[in-house]
């Protein structure tokens, strides 16, 4: 590893390159910073027009998000319901607060449409009209959508509910499960997804990502009465098509198999990489459905562990073959 | 999917139904809460008494849980002991305010034993008595057993010592071990679940399913000695029941096979369905053992990726057999 | 399960063990501390010297590391940049605040060079010199360091950019991806292991962990352009040598076999028991790779789920051979 360009200049005294006894820490930090100048803004990540866009701010974008969930689950996913609340004041509350607050990050990411290297190789440029107004538009089409999120997720509940043996209330189901919380946070961003609003919907994914192992890319298309239980490790990609009343468990990937590649050597960004699910597929924990064209018919259930690239017809059961179990006595 | 009595409003003026620009954000969010409105507690996932409940506040919950992690490990695993406070001054002060914090909080989630979707369809109803001195009363047996999950502790924190190579002292694996993090919380919770608390038990394991990617329901029953290795993606059901001494690692599954229904079609809720690991057994990463009949005899070893819905008796080596890697040279 | 010494002291009115009437929460409460007292510094986890010794504070280590994850990618992977802040000013503020931290929890930290168990079984004592200025000086090369890991960083950027199809911008790339913020968090956890600070760089790595899933042992020696997608479940263990231009899917294990005991049966610490990666690897999903002799020859590709504990040759392909699906129509 070459690390010219980056390496301490030589101190003046002793003419070393590295930490000498002469350098205390305000000349050390000095010598870091300039080197690091010498990286930020011409080492091909931060593209000069990148380099003075700020980005949305992650803490706004979380709290806003957590004022949604609040307003779709007022007291029981996230701020807790003071006890003389009245329910409607809260929610009207939560919703200006998140309102507010999205409106001015959505602004700040809407220049990622014609910022950066994929808005460069596509020729995309910043268009006429005033950004504020455009922010303004979305995040009102966003906030429409939110009573139509409402009702999908009361499904999702109730799927949760039914399919766990473990669940004896609906409300431990909204303060608990990790399935509901990342369903939740996917329904949000979606719609950001959909509206074509940069970064915000990615950031909005991994959070639920830290908070549940539960990684569903915001461009994933999900239906109603969605459940996941435990989930830890689950991979649901960008492309992916699933049906209503969809179950997985933990460990499950809905992923990409390789990529096209275009005449520069670069990924193909654009198109379908990720298998689709049609309505009541069952997928046990650990198993990987792979590909673009993959098409899991309706009413399949498919086994824990089950590697598979290729379509399966309506109603088929997909387990492991001849994989045996051996079982051998120590004493043998 | 229809969304009848979840659409906007028509607009007054325009008379469209989706977002105008005669409308403003404050109109839109009062169409917004008022769509709401027609589903909270109307919907079927918050009865009419759930809708009244105030359930128990995930923060101070998770406040009373790490002052008791202060109290089994002062100074280490949580807050940091201050260079000149004494452990025993910090100990009854962690203990005194816990104890305040959950008393308050069992109170507030007493009252979903007969709230709700599983005790509506058990019949319970409230009992006799009054429920704050019931809430004092089981804090007091909470309380009761702290100095017994120490013992158990020291021993988990000796096992993880033993058991992994790259732990050079017992400090590192207080401040960041999440295995011993899970184990804790676990310890902790089981207690409340075998109390009958509704609600705080899963509240608290969810917590540490969070920062660990460790998934054990608080109704397992684990024994002394307890290790789990790296552990993102384990997964330790509702009805386990682990021996004494026993050591897994990441991404084993301890979980149910398919589950009953009752004659409704509904899951049968109480009944043992996940698995039985006897003392000394060892299960490696990704190992998959399933069913509430299963038991994994005492000093048996389960091997990687290992499938299995059936007992193996005391001593048992399990290997996957017949799974062959191939390996193919790309010039070949 | 024996709880000797660790039951509640007999109640002096009414001769009972445990909870009884008779006590409030306040004499319940000494009763816990008391027992407790008996296993603080006796029970074998907290050695005498361990318990006078401070650990490093996780908060403060935590916010070190935040510090340095400013100054190496400012405003993009913590802290928001105010809009008319100067990087470069930002940048020397975060540096001067990461160093005086980093600076105190050192000097806290190496005192477990020669404390504890592993030391004692080493017989490691106190060295001459003052703490102190080995803190500092340990410092000021930890700092020198981080121009060389920029450097590295922007590598790991442009894989990820060119290895996930779904990335658009750098921005996002440095914004959200869990795969960059565990080889960020490596980076600077890995100087501070090769200068044998103690507990510092697993807590910085555990951190990683919980917010990623991903489980890099500060240990692992890593080359350039490394990029692992979607990361949940990655396990790296303390002894891997992984080459240039590597790249892992979630679920990947990179461990060890079964490891040697001393004589007296505890595990012997300090040998290689990790596989080595060669350059332009590729390992995807759930693959598991075992052992410190495995050696991965250059331009290999180790397939989904395979399970590998020997080496192979350069250029190899990796697959499971002999599992089969079985697809059965439920009609059938």
């Amino acid at each position: 590893m070459t690390t010219d360009g980056y390496m301490m200049r030589r101190c003046e005294t002793c003419d070393r390159r590295d930490v000498c006894a002469c350098r205390g820490p305000a000349q050390l930090s000095c010598f870091v910073v300039e080197s690091l100048k010498e990286s930020f803004g011409r080492d091909g990540i931060d593209t000069p027009e990148e380099v003075g866009t700020p980005v949305p701010s992650r803490g706004r974008v979380l709290e806003a998000l957590h004022c949604f969930m609040d307003v779709l689950f007022p007291g029981r996913m996230h701020t807790e319901l003071e006890h003389d609340a009245s329910t409607e004041g809260f929610v009207q509350e939560r919703l200006a607060r998140g309102y507010r607050l999205i409106r001015r990050e959505v602004e700040r990411a809407l220049p990622f449409r014609w910022t950066g290297a994929y808005a460069r190789s596509k020729g995309h440029t910043k268009p006429d009209g005033n950004v504020s107004e455009t922010a303004a538009l979305l995040t009102n089409r966003f906030v429409a959508e939110i009573p139509r999120v409402r009702k999908l997720l009361v499904g999702d509940v109730q799927a949760a509910y039914n399919g766990d043996p473990a669940a004896h209330t609906y409300a431990e189901i909204m303060l608990s499960y990790p399935g509901l919380q990342a369903i939740t946070v996917h329904r949000i961003a979606h719609i950001l997804y959909r509206l074509d609003v940069p970064l915000i919907p990615r950031t909005m994914s991994e959070h639920a990502h830290t908070t549940t192992g539960i990684d569903i890319h915001p461009g994933a298309t999900i239906g109603e009465s969605f459940f996941i239980d435990h989930g830890t490790g689950v991979v649901i990609g960008e492309t992916c098509e699933i049906g209503d009343n969809v179950k997985l468990y933990q460990g499950v990937t809905l992923g990409a198999k390789s990529f096209p590649l275009d005449e520069e050597g670069n990924p193909i960004k654009d198109i379908k990489r990720h298998p689709t699910l049609e309505d009541n597929v069952i997928v046990y924990a650990g198993a990987t459905i792979l590909g673009g064209e993959t098409v899991i018919g309706k009413g399949s259930v498919i086994g824990s562990n089950v590697w598979l690239m290729e379509s399966v017809p309506p109603g088929s059961t997909v387990t492991l073959s001849n994989v045996e179990v051996k079982v051998r006595r120590n004493s043998e």
